[in-house]
């Protein structure tokens, strides 16, 4: 089959590798239709992980099943199905709870697994032919009848529309609240889009990218230019001086000023001074425990200069982690069946898998408008 | 009257001062029986923080009601009361969800009151024989018959205790839950009996000073002696591997490693350590936006090293702030009044208002078995 | 000053009064610019209840503040203002804990207070010139500069917004859920158009009234009509035989079948098999514990011959009663000014207070059109 | 193998029988060492269900895994494990949230399935000497080392200590609350046994029979002998006349008055009177959708006439249902396995399966003594 590979630092081509195959009773094998490339693959990309030469990437995928496992009980052979980018057992403490994000299983050593990434176990990605889904009735959401014509919606149910919902989930976005995002990638507007699905009074977006801000204001948020630093501020005066009920962070460990400069605690201390007291924080932004290839020293080891005395007089909370998907992929399904959501709206291009390599190389340079790519292997 | 003034760093006088009085028709005057001496009162008393010269300290209070202002409705003179240690109106945003330590009312410009605290509002403290209690209908807790023979058990109630009791509701501690505890003093020590009230299996306190340690032993609770800086390695051992289930921090900003050196990062980044992923942090320990008097470049600007990248790799949540004692304080008196609770076991000296000044002394120096300070002006 | 005044069954009458006055240091004078009358007045102008002959009706009120007790500190004159239909006192340990619908203070012996209300202690209501508010900074609402344009959205903040949106709280409704609402008249669709605000992803209402129903859909609900008696199989159908994921009762105890006869376990039994295995079940729709005109046995006594057995088969949760209106209306309000909710879509007939009468005998008669009447003193 | 079989009402003799044997991959096989009798055993003895005869009873069990399917991945032959009575599959929507009494696909057109259970799907129970266990990584709790000595105490992981600790779940209750438990049968007895753990400051257990109440009393709960019917009175006596916070229903429909007559409706209305305003119940009795042998007309069709009135004006909430069983059963495991657990407590008899029928017997005329009692086969 054809698959993307991951061969070194910005270095990435799709080649033919043997086909992935059923190897448990428990797994589905499943031909991918459509998967697309996340802002977390561009760590890997980058070089800024310890991904291994030869990798298939992909985590966030979709497809039809083509062959099940004798121990499947659920899934059929034919069902168009997506997957959540983390893969979980249903049946470990973290499972058993609906902390899938956080599987105890499928990663030994480590909370949570995931499809061609980094540090998240031996499991192949997505940007392929075929897909190998462990744990087949738990990983695998079923999809409507209607689902060719809008593959591009739900195929955002893999990771990003989760992930933006789990910001808003984590920051205990409710009906009349005001909400502040940092970040307007992909997950930054879907979390923007969740809080307005949820009733939010107040939506505001901050980013410094206009193409970006662009969006944001089309679905109906507040765009905040962050191109003079001066976010915080904005906020405060859109919020009679008090800050936003609840705040989003979106962006991760390799956020930037106005001057395009790695500032690793930017983020989280203009966070903090955005959000008024007894506030809550969703963090879903990816934060790393080494970053040996930082400038900071902080960073470095996996610490930032946190305004923790604001934040402990404010009496805020915070809350972090990479999404459990399964907490919300069949209610944001019923959303998009219902045509109440329609995620798609980020896809800036859609292309086939052998077209990946350059759609890597655009969509890291931040290139104008490369703000979400699909692709049909 | 008699009272307590703060006269300048680790200088406190008793002096006779005019006596408090009803200011607001909503007012109520108490003859203080018992006042206790808060940690966080050695704050002021060391001179790291910008209270004025003058100040009555003592939030710690009860006493008797003596006087009403003529639009209180439910507290009567003769009722025996505890005072929470903040200072709410009941009315504001803040306030009608509950969250009474946030008050937006009380202290115009900031969120939340307290009684002779720095930073909290023009409020004399209790370290008197009367205080002028505001909102004296929200303010007042009623003690049933019982209260003089258990009065050091019910002043407990002012603070140290719903303070404890609120590290574990932060933390969101349930029954079979292990749980770790940074800090013996007696906040800590009230956090770990208030984990073994709601049933955790496993409630371990970490701390350097033996004679708390033994306190907490004498609890039931695991002492966990720092001495050798592997605090870390113990609890982990203890829970084989994982980590404890939920974490409070009970220390504060100017934790001290084993050495007695300030190290501002260590409780929360052990606390990082010590938790499992997926769990959760109460950090009820004060940490201060600015702190010009500290060593540590981060810590002069109320800022710590935090190890946000393992925090957010296991997804863990954490959540801060002083006690919103109002939350807590009536399910607290009942288990006192029902024998099922005597949080005066923390209790080492019981003084006259007059030998204040002495205990301050002692306990700031953490003299061997200065625990807890209760006075009877 | 004039006020509407029950005389006795189906009769009242706008008569002059004596002024409405500050009678306590904590009361606010409110001059009503607005007040609306409720199905719930219904219940006592029908004479289905004990309400004293002489008492001024009216619990859906706004107006301007027009004088302040010298207690009141965060209302002054001059503020618009819309007051919840429960009076609650701030300090209770109900009104505490964000239960101000069953304040212990304010109607001794009762859980819970209301203007003008049978049962609801000695308050009038505001279907008149002026309303005296107790505890007027707990009790009133202030509204924005653009009051004036959006009084009768503002209005609906006493009242039906926030008990339809209770109901859709009691009932736990969350973004993606399925939700059935028995009942489309004013709290009905409140309930309905909240659930649409959660991000509900499929809202069945259930009536037999055709107009009440052209209303649900053109807010963009599933309109239900029980002509049939059928409603549950309806909704069966429409959730793949599973029943919808939450359900609201939004009509109570005079309930009707399809040929308008009083079924008083009608909608609460269809409910129950409306709703999936583990639903929840959100009641506002107000149930009485005696009702001696009633024609059913057990209806006399309060009682209803409940599915019971179902109802725990399934797993079902239930949570009921009247709307802490304070829990909801500030961030309801909040959606009003941005506008994003226009609740005044509900609204019939606007009339000056001295029509109420004839609007009060159309409004019983369910007379075709009369869905909402908002009265302007 | 033997197992003990029902031939019909008030029929059940131990029989030799194929052995239960490994039939999908995902199964366990478990040789049983300690299953007990249940109160909902009862139901089938007294051919008040549609059982099937020639069913295997038994849904609390214990024991030692001898075989495990090739699917099985985290259970290990030679583990001891205990099982929860309700089966569960792990990934459908009830599942993966936690619902596993809910369980959709085990016993398909139901919600929830059981071993040895009438109506809850094919599966044969465990007072045998073998079980197949369904998705055995899923439906095994794991035991640690001293399980053997504790044998007695961690098979009531199995069912009634999660379902008395579920009781209190669903009522809410919290350190320091009130709860009034009805019922003082092995799972009130839990119920009280778990609001105990979790700090309740006071704890009322209902029931006319002496034995049980000496049982409640024994650990500490208030008994509270209905003999003259007046539990009510006395609860509301004992609370000041507010009813307490919270209320357990641990009787179900065969509920009987103190002349031993079955009032369907008696538990049920009590906790509505005993319970306070804005309190919370929780029901894990049983009540059935059909209970044709029932002398009540209401009965027979699964109705109780319920003070729907008194309920709704009390705005109170009720939880119903069977345990998730796995939601409770790991953390109340590590409370036994810390010495900080007993609910072996119940026990009165420990017999060889062989006179299980014997046990049927008494235990179902309720003979004196007979509280709780466990099979060894």
């Amino acid at each position: 089959m054809k698959a993307l590979i991951y061969k070194g630092p910005r270095q990435v081509e799709v080649l033919e590798v043997p086909d992935a195959k059923i190897e448990r009773p428990t797994d589905v094998l499943v031909k991918i239709t459509t998967t697309n490339i996340c802002g977390s693959d561009l760590h890997m990309y980058e070089g800024r992980t310890d991904v291994e030469t030869g990798k298939i990437l992909g985590h966030e995928n979709l497809g039809v099943v083509i062959e099940i496992g004798n121990a499947v009980d659920r899934i059929k052979v034919g069902d168009r199905v997506c997957l959540p980018f983390n893969i979980s057992c249903g049946f470990c403490k973290n499972c058993e709870r609906g902390l899938t994000g956080f599987c105890l299983t499928v990663n030994p050593g480590t909370a949570g697994g995931a499809y061609g990434f980094a540090g998240m176990g031996p499991y192949s990605g997505g940007q392929a032919e075929l897909l190998r889904v462990p744990y087949g009735d738990v990983n695998c959401l079923k999809l409507p009848p209607d689902s060719e014509d809008k593959e591009n919606d739900y195929v955002m149910l893999s990771d990003v529309f989760p992930t933006g919902y789990h910001a808003t989930e984590l920051a205990g976005v409710k009906s009349g609240d005001s909400v502040v995002i940092y970040g307007a990638g992909p997950v930054g507007l879907m979390a923007a889009y969740s809080a307005q699905l949820k009733g939010a009074s107040k939506v505001m977006v901050v980013d410094t990218h206009k193409d970006r801000l662009a969006l944001a204001e089309k679905i109906g948020a507040i765009a905040i230019d962050d191109g003079e630093g001066n976010a915080v501020a904005q906020i405060l005066e859109l919020t009679k001086g008090q800050g936003a009920d609840r705040g989003c962070e979106c962006v991760g460990y390799q956020c930037c000023n106005q001057h395009n400069i790695e500032v690793p605690n930017l983020t989280m201390n203009n966070l903090v001074n955005s959000v008024a007291a007894t506030g809550t924080l969703g963090v879903v932004g990816v934060f790393i425990p080494k970053d040996p290839g930082a400038e900071d020293k902080l960073a470095k080891q996996g610490q930032i200069a946190f305004d923790f005395g604001k934040f402990w007089m404010k009496g805020q909370k915070m809350a972090t982690g990479q999404a459990n998907v399964k907490a919300y992929n069949r209610k944001l399904r019923d959303l998009i069946t219902a045509d109440l959501a329609k995620p798609s709206f980020i896809i800036s291009h859609e292309l086939p898998l052998i077209q990946a390599p350059e759609a890597y190389k655009h969509f890291d340079a931040r290139d104008q408008g490369w703000t979400k790519v699909v692709l049909k292997p």
